[in-house]
């Protein structure tokens, strides 16, 4: 069953009605984030129904102790745990001496969540009658400001509807809050100071063992009928909470505001000491300016974040709805700002994942951040790479691999790998192509160059020497093999020779090879440079070569398919259509080796490959390797769909296209996986945007230039996007017509549609 | 390093003076157990120094929560967890003021353990100074009663040596005990009463969630130069332990002695509200007898044990103590007497592996128990598999299998799977056909059919149902394959065609069929029975066979062998002997991927085939299969090496078969895992039986008959041992002349000696 309460609604996220066994599904849902904090909708007000409280701080993470029942040598001491940080948004609310709590009041009418993507706010809205028979008009408005990003700021508006009332509102900071996910009962937070001065409030804490510094800060402001009261709050603390209390007499129909400005400092941008008086600075320029200026301010800069991203769908206002979700959410965890952040699966909407970074940033999010950001942004999720160069190489060395091959770790928080399954850990190494295919889909898509000799030749080094290191030779098939390994399928474990593995392999060296070479010839002195810090030598190189030339790979003659990894015709061949419904998912359904030697894919894997080496591969190949393999694959995984989506269009496959993509653009507001409630798929996202702009719209570069073949699904009437290339703005939108090309830059370009050469002028629009 | 400290000495194992850092190893090698109980050698009185304290009451367990960092479905919910069992042996001295303490006295000197393994008691003895002077001299002798086998017994004696001393003993019993593996902290034992009658006190307590209700219990009486004190002695108790206390002033060279009776009633034996008259019954038998007659029947009942089962070494001291220490350790953990227990690995001596219910006990240890015991004792380790039939049937369910198939856990301690580890608990499925190998040995061995159509026929069923099931067909080979298993060999994982599991399982579907014909003939009602209940069809059986008579099992052409599974020749051909030994144990040194992909082979994989099946292929067949595999193999199981030395003896190469033999009989008493102090290796134990009966002796069935072809280490100069053929008792002795065959037992049997049939009457010895 799909929630599918979610309104249509072009630019809006909409509940209405207050149904209490979805509040944990909508506080994923409305979550809000600016790239620095997130925020899950947990309400502000007490509430004893079931609830997943999440408040989470970028780059603030636990190293939980790894517990397994038979330790392997080369496990990491650790997995990253995303805290739940100190609550900033609480206001409990005390009405003639009862409290309000949704949960347990009278009633609850005209109830209505709105998350305002095009202005980047959250609005929550109801009236409810207390047991005592009160009953009051409550609207809460809040948002994470993208200018100030240590900043939360909250209107909490409460009107009296039936008598005069006391009411007694009480905005607190809370550093007594747990883990979801805490099987251990450990505790994350220290917290080391409380205090507090007239309308304002810190709790300094610190995490446990990784020692993060944070000052949760808040400042309130209450008015009745728009006038500030006169009195300072009482402020009550005890070990881990401070509160203040602010108690008034309040007339029928008259409304009491709660302004709040809240959040955390961090010790990665001040000095621990100097946390407080940090926070006093972001509080003296918020009230400086005030919530509705800063509101003023929220709506621009999510105004500018559109006018270089947005999608527009017309005729399918769900779809409209799905992918501005999907690009609101994928702006509101990263922007690009400090290098030393990455996009964690789920962002901050849910603890799962660890809010590590995974593969899913180079392989899906970097190029809907290069298409719609300044190219600062891509080259800053390089960079996050390069710096973890050093850990990635020790990484290798922890299993095995010396002399600086580089294995990136799978999932990590510092560089460090903190994933402790061994078929993931130890046996996914893709990854490290991942981030090699990276680099090359940098500068093919922004032609800047320079990152390679600055930093990413060293990590591709690293890559080649890794790969070089990870094969052996097979005296049986007289080549290189790959043993042990899990590709991007992981209902595949310790196989050998996966194709999509070997494949990359290859590649990487290959690739790292030529960029040697071109280094050499036209960055001499970085050549110098990196030669005698990498320690590299001919015979090297000569060696990563021969491996590169001798790459086995598994080929059925019968099918003219290469295989997923050897082996794989062993298998019991049986399509997903002829399997029973009851038996799907079978990561529900099946136990795991059942799974593991069923030919069922979890996402992509041949196929990620032809996706990623496209122009290796004529489309006749393609057609044969997406129809034996597509039939065997069950998406369990949010990051399969738009691979294939992608991959149907350029087979002019429109149908099956689309449903891949409804499969993916509104996964999380339909809630298909039946999980919404544990966050949001923000890594997937980005695959909903690459199944519109590469899939239906058939964006590529190649021969140097932006490329389109423009299809449009029969159930839409038109859709447009904005891609920045290379610094200038161009405008697509297709319609059953045709498509149009609008440039707005400084520069004249060229582009092909359909292979034909379009000449665009700035400020002109081409019609094809 | 290896310890080495213990003494070579042909009936005891005997350690000499104090060292603090051997205390943990020493408590492991001198534990003692009765089949029903065990007990680390910890000290009597409190020692505040490293110690692994350890008391274990057979088949008392505590189901642990599975915790996994990605939760697959069809994992146990639990796994079994071995409980340290409330402290019985707890003797406080407080001399003088001072407390006893081996950590904090002045000095200690002639310290002394002994295991008295023909006799079944452990007595330790030493001199010491307590810091304020007084110097004593002590010696405790215990033992686990083998008559009851609820009692144990101590007479702790404290000679004062240089003053008159007033002297404080205070027997007590403490249910404040912990695991040394609870890593989380979690409480296992709810104590409900505590109770004392003059010189008893009874601790009444059950674990949490298992349930199972113990008391423990004591009576102490304490003697003055052999006199018994007159006055009771003082109680105390809190709330998790009781201690009486009696205080005498013993003059100098007088000894006061204190003799403990102790142990557990369990309800497994007795109803849980008469668990402390259990109690008082058992301590009124042991009064009666005292401590000295007791000690006699314990004499004797060893006696009896070693009549049968004791191994005789000639010319080497060590190689004797060794052999003579595993089989009183395997007799020490089970005795056959209850067919609701099994062997766990580390037996009574520590937490390890849970104490449950492994493959060796089918595989390694019932052939040492059918030898040396009466044939109810096999009978009761093969009833305990059909007790947990239903159990293997659900286990089997929950992986998807239905109609009756059955996969027995490879980790249990009531039917239940109880290992959390994939690769290991779905994967490792050739334990099922050890389960079925065992009814075929114990009809050849016994002679006795009775078990298959009682019992054994079903579980053969549900086994074969299994195998037919876990198949499928390759079209692409045109054979049945058995994907994604993980075979003896367990330094691989998810492999296909393992040819050890595919050789078993056909040879389970073959042998099942042959035993429904035998049955269907031979015991008409039986069959009609388990027909029925079975719901067995001539069409399910003809699947069966269809599966056995086209499995796959890969091959190599170029090496003419068995390949351990499909993929094998791509690996890195290194052989072991060519690896540097900074690389070894490769499983402390290598990380888990790379011991995978490597040809490093655990423990005998094809070769254990060979073991079982060993007359369906030729000498040369075992020769070729030897020479390819042994040098890949690094023996680190401890159930390796026997399988070697049995097939190099085979194959006459002595000195090898030697070696191996070595490595496994004083693997513990020298510590040559270094990891003694965790406890000892029970299970293998009887491999190294195996080594000397079967492998230096030559020992089969074959033919029906009992048949040798022995030979004699270089190192020796004759050995001897017995075996309880089919009610007769046969001694074979071999020397360097030759082999003496001496029978003990009403009938004439014939056995065949180097192939030659020899005729032995009751009583006569024939030399050949």
């Amino acid at each position: 069953m799909n929630q599918d309460y979610i309104k249509a609604d072009e630019w809006s996220i909409v509940e209405e009605g207050f149904e209490k066994d979805r509040v944990k599904s909508s506080e994923s849902l409305f979550s809000i984030g600016n790239g620095a904090m997130g925020q899950r909708a947990n309400f502000e007000e007490h509430y004893s129904g079931a609830t997943f409280q999440g408040s989470y701080i970028a780059g603030v993470y636990y190293p939980d102790k790894t517990r397994v029942g038979w330790w392997k040598n080369g496990y990491p001491e650790y997995f990253a745990k995303v805290l739940n940080a100190p609550n900033w948004i609480g206001i409990d609310v005390v009405v003639n001496g009862e409290q309000l709590d949704l949960n347990s009041c009278k009633s609850v009418s005209n109830f209505r969540r709105e998350l305002n993507m095009q202005e980047g706010w959250y609005q929550r809205s109801f009236e409810v009658e207390l047991q005592n028979g009160v009953a009051l008009a409550i609207r809460s408005t809040r948002f994470l400001s993208l200018d100030l990003d240590e900043l939360g700021a909250i209107r909490y508006e409460i009107q009296v509807l039936n008598q005069e009332t006391q009411v007694s509102v009480q905005p607190y900071l809370d550093s007594g809050i747990t883990n979801e996910d805490s099987n251990w009962d450990d505790k994350f937070w220290n917290t080391t100071a409380i205090s507090s001065n007239k309308n304002r409030a810190y709790i300094e804490s610190h995490t446990m063992k990784t020692n993060f510094g944070v000052c949760t800060y808040m400042q309130s402001k209450v008015y009745l009928e728009g006038k500030e009261l006169s009195e300072e709050p009482s402020c009550t603390t005890d070990e881990l909470s401070v509160k203040n209390t602010y108690t008034q007499t309040v007339a029928k129909g008259q409304k009491l505001t709660v302004v709040k400005f809240a959040g955390y400092t961090v010790d990665r941008n001040h000095k621990t000491d100097a946390l407080k008086s940090a926070a006093d600075e972001v509080l003296d320029k918020a009230s400086e300016l005030g919530f509705e200026a800063l509101m003023g301010q929220q709506k621009a800069s999510w105004g500018k974040i559109w006018e270089m991203s947005d999608i527009t769908i017309e005729g399918d206002a769900k779809a409209q709805q799905g992918i501005r979700f999907n690009i609101f959410q994928l702006n509101q965890t990263y922007l690009g700002k400090d290098s030393r952040l990455n996009i964690g699966p789920k962002g901050f909407t849910g603890e799962k994942y660890g809010g590590s970074t995974y593969w899913d940033t180079e392989a899906y999010c970097l190029p809907f951040y290069m298409a719609t950001k300044n190219q600062e942004v891509a080259w800053s999720l390089l960079e996050y790479r390069y710096h973890h160069l050093d850990k990635a190489i020790e990484n290798a060395e922890k299993l095995g691999f010396a002399n600086g091959a580089a294995l990136y770790p799978m999932v990590t928080m510092n560089g460090e790998e903190c994933h402790n399954e061994w078929e993931i850990t130890f046996e996914e190494i893709h990854r490290n192509g991942a981030i090699a295919f990276a680099i090359y889909n940098y500068h093919r898509f922004t032609g800047d160059y320079s990152y390679v000799p600055k930093m990413g030749l060293e990590v591709l080094i690293g890559i080649a020497r890794f790969w070089h290191l990870r094969v052996n030779f097979s005296e049986d098939k007289q080549k290189y093999v790959l043993l042990g390994v899990t590709g991007p399928n992981e209902y595949e474990n310790n196989v050998n020779n996966n194709w999509y593995t070997n494949y990359l392999a290859k590649w990487c060296i290959d690739y790292t090879l030529e960029q040697l070479e071109k280094v050499k010839t036209e960055y001499a002195s970085d050549f110098d440079r990196i030669y005698t810090k990498t320690k590299l030598s001919s015979e090297e190189t000569a060696d990563w070569k021969k491996v590169a030339d001798n790459m086995f790979f598994p080929y059925s003659e019968k099918y003219e398919v290469y295989l997923q990894q050897d082996g794989f015709l062993d298998k019991e061949l049986v399509k997903v259509q002829d399997l029973d419904k009851s038996e799907r998912p079978v990561n529900q359904k099946w136990s795991w080796d059942r799974i593991l030697r069923s030919p069922y894919i979890k996402q992509a894997d041949v196929l990620q490959g032809f996706y990623f080496f496209e122009d290796h591969f004529t489309n006749k190949d393609l057609e044969r390797h997406f129809n034996f393999y597509e039939p065997f694959t069950v998406h369990e995984s949010s990051l399969s769909p738009c691979v294939h989506s992608i991959q149907a269009a350029k087979l002019g496959r429109m149908e099956q296209a689309y449903t891949f993509y409804l499969r993916t653009s509104r996964l999380d507001l339909d809630d298909y996986n039946k999980e919404v409630e544990e966050g949001l798929h923000i890594t997937s996202m980005a695959g909903t945007w690459m199944s519109i702009v590469e899939g239906f719209g058939g964006m590529r570069i190649a021969e140097d230039l932006l490329q389109f073949t423009p299809q449009i699904p029969n159930q839409w009437d038109a859709y447009s996007f904005k891609i920045n290339f290379r610094d200038q703005i161009l405008t697509v939108t297709v319609n059953k017509q045709g498509s149009t090309y609008q440039l707005s830059g400084d520069q004249t370009i060229s582009i092909k549609v359909n292979n034909d050469l379009v000449k665009l002028q700035p400020g002109q629009s081409v019609a094809v």
